[in-house]
């Protein structure tokens, strides 16, 4: 089992102060041979603590004194920088009025209910870096309360910037309970989950009155963002009788349940503007769930998964009526080249709201490799803008993920959402490849190893060929061996370059022009 | 260990006879519940074989009355259609017309050595099924013949559509002639690395000759495509100077070093047309290696990589007035911004030549998942037109790659390859898609798995949590548990459906409009 230090060598926490008394955690990564340390973004939060105390109450002082309006949106929307908005500002490395102004535009939202107060306040939008979400919860079959409170640490320290709880099964609200009391990072439910086991897992029982009871409930505990299936149109059901796969997602097929039997409109959708006045009380945040998403390539980008699309742009402007902040959720199973037109549609139709997207997965056909079939989808849609990637892991399809399940979703999405970063260009983003790239040319493989996403793999990864402690000064690995590297060969090279190679190559191209024929 | 039946439970090989005698082998997976069986595309070969004997000489009636120019450029441009041309027309679902059409444009490669008889022929062409090639090799730290030829066959088993033999070690010879004497597909190989060991590996003693004999002795042998790195001129190595990571192709850097210490031009970049003669008289394809290609996200698509890509699509027209094919190798690391102008570049200054990528990667901090990394840009850059994508394993940068890292790296770049198809809109390649995602919606588990890229492995993660075999055939699985699972909903939705549910829903339309603000 990893904590912090065993998973991170060289690393530590450092804290970076900032106004309003906010303390930022950074993971500081130290160097050999002089190179400066670097840092990088860290969700894990306070480590070596009491589960059972849950962790310190950060937040406690910014929001005793709120009354009224108590959202991120309000504030941002009147000109105040929050506590939130600083302790994100020096997080992502951006003014703070920067901050406010993207969550005024809405454009950004920072999932922050003012009774989870363990939180380390955290943005998702288009304009900062690029979040995953980590997916635990115990089912009817299997897990217990323990187990996942050990995989909500487990997936921060691997890089998790939010986790949803989607347990099914008996001792749901313990198990929110124990969950929330030790996250650092925001949580996210799908409520109609919980009011279904209310009712006997029977939809059609279902009822505004219980569901309203279930996001009270929820919204006391300190649940940072609601998964709210509230597009799922009683119109839009037909249209998916010819699906491949029909519908996929399991709140959409509770609702799709109920609309048919009662023959009435989605409870959510007649009462939203209810659940927008219970959320803005505690700034719950919206996810707006894709319940018609494609659950296969052939669906994709169909009429049922857009119109209900359309339909989320509608609800996020009766969200912002009332000041709650609101993110979509997006596909799904979609083929590359249909990619892009999802990010298009929702940046028009739901007017720059945060994208959250589970992958999207780019083929149907490697059940147990669906970390890397959506990585693919997900790297692409958070370039093209998306602002959050919910992890799939290699047990999608198949189970409940383990442990390593969570482990290996993470990484592939911390992989999909820097390459994003990479290429959305954000200034933060190019520093770590290059300090890792700069190590590995100069043969400092402990650089390397450390610098890595997973530094124990990389290190048992050289270790299985050449274990000795001489090779990780050694300037060559197993690939090549010692006669052939090329990054050795590349250095000497550029010890003859020194040496004046820059006027002989000159002199030698004007003498070699009988090759040169460009 | 596994074999073909044991890694593809319910899949047997089928044969298509064809004109000119030609067989062709494909992966016939049988389905349950009276569902029509799948071929798929099936690089394995021949099973069960003695491996001392090698594989059956399919090739020898084809080649054996062939004289004077041999390559299959040369029968295309005469507008002769070969057994090879026709065996590929059947095992990629195209007329063999078009085949020949587009190898004669160039626009296509089939590598086979007339002196490897074992071969099934095949196609890399970015109008054709996007390929993938596996590394294998012994190096001078590691590794035996008979792990080379066993990482053949496991490379092939799993899917690879060629294999690189980079060996550097000792045996080099006779570690290639097992391998191509019981290679189904075809062999690449980089001569340099030869050629340096038989100068005790230093590149300042290398010399043309040496080089030659190499080249006709790996010739004589059955290599099917030679990496050259022809395109790495004196002029262009200090522009290298100043990368964060320098050169990082082996075969790269040999020549610049072998440049700079002789001060003279790259002697294959010279003898450029004397080795194309040797290559005609075999039909040995060139894969123009990219020996200034990006180690580093930082160093992406910079001078030196753009100023030798430009060098190939010179030497590319060298090779086609010897009617010798080509193919050209591309990098590297690049960020998702920056792929396609890879592909827009080689396009045009190589005039449609196949490209053949490594990777791409995407970012430089994951070692230990760089299968991961590199997938991504590998899909990106196969929908933007690569041919061929040459896999990354796990182990890239760390190690040599042992067989699970072979697995890893194959399965990861099939998954590459196949989302490529699709959002190239290849014909065949979403009927494999569709009849998975069918299987999974009608709760078909066995076919679930049978129609995965590993089925052993995607049966094995479900019955981690559901080992009875009664739940091969429940309508649910342990991710959501049987109350919730949103495919049985569906099923019921569709139930609904179909009892004139969609009248209903027109009559409620129009009842509704209150909800409708559309």
């Amino acid at each position: 089992m990893f904590d912090f230090s065993t998973a991170f060598p060289n690393s530590q926490k450092t804290y970076i102060d900032g106004p309003q008394g906010v303390r930022v955690p950074m993971r500081e990564i130290a160097l050999e041979g002089g190179a400066s340390s670097i840092r990088v973004y860290d969700p894990s939060g306070p480590q070596d603590l009491d589960v059972s105390r849950g962790l310190p109450k950060l937040r406690e002082p910014w929001v005793k004194t709120r009354s009224g309006c108590v959202t991120q949106l309000h504030y941002a929307r009147k000109g105040e920088i929050t506590p939130e908005m600083e302790f994100i500002a020096i997080r992502e490395g951006l003014p703070a009025e920067f901050v406010r102004d993207e969550v005024a535009r809405r454009r950004a939202i920072i999932p922050s209910n003012i009774r989870h107060l363990e939180l380390e306040p955290m943005i998702i939008g288009r304009n900062f870096l690029v979040k995953i979400n980590a997916n635990i919860g115990n089912s009817a079959v299997s897990s217990s309360i323990e187990e996942e409170v050990e995989k909500l640490r487990w997936a921060t320290l691997w890089g998790a910037d939010t986790v949803m709880d989607l347990s099914t099964g008996k001792n749901i609200h313990e198990t929110r309970e124990w969950i929330i009391r030790n996250s650092p990072v925001p949580i996210g439910t799908v409520p109609i989950y919980q009011a279904l086991e209310k009712v006997g897992g029977r939809p059609e029982d279902l009822t505004w009155e219980i569901y309203r009871d279930t996001l009270i409930e929820q919204c006391e505990q300190g649940v940072d963002y609601f998964t709210v299936h509230a597009g799922v149109l009683l119109r839009y059901i037909p249209m998916t009788a010819r699906r491949v796969t029909g519908i996929v997602s399991r709140g959409g097929s509770i609702m799709a349940k109920w609309c048919l039997a009662h023959h009435q409109e989605n409870f959510t959708y007649t009462h939203f503007r209810d659940i927008c006045d219970i959320m803005r009380a505690y700034d719950v945040s919206f996810s707006l769930g894709d319940g018609l998403r494609p659950g296969s390539i052939a669906d994709a980008n169909d009429e049922a998964q857009f119109a209900e699309l359309k339909t989320q742009g509608e609800l996020n402007r009766i969200a912002w009526e009332f000041d709650v902040q609101v993110m979509n959720e997006g596909p799904g199973h979609i083929p590359m080249h249909l990619i892009k037109e999802n990010m298009e549609k929702q940046l028009e139709w739901c007017e720059e709201a945060p994208f959250y997207t589970l992958g999207p997965l780019t083929t149907d056909i490697a059940p147990g490799y669906d970390h890397i079939t959506s990585a693919i989808g997900a790297a692409m849609i958070g370039w093209y803008g998306t602002a959050m990637l919910c992890y799939v892991t290699p047990k999608e399809h198949l189970g409940l993920p383990d442990k390593d399940d969570v482990k290996a979703g993470v990484i592939a999405y911390k992989i999909a959402a820097h390459a994003a970063d990479l290429a959305k260009g954000h200034p933060r983003a190019r520093a770590w490849d290059d300090a890792l790239s700069k190590a590995r040319f100069e043969f400092r493989w402990q650089d390397q190893f450390n610098l890595a996403l997973d530094p124990v793999t990389a290190r048992a990864f050289h270790d299985e060929t050449l274990p000795a402690d001489g090779a990780k000064v050694a300037h060559f690995c197993s690939m090549c061996g010692p006669k052939f590297c090329s990054m050795e060969l590349t250095q000497q090279v550029r010890e003859y370059a020194k040496q004046g190679m820059e006027e002989k190559s000159l002199e030698f191209r004007k003498a070699s022009q009988i090759y040169v024929k460009i």
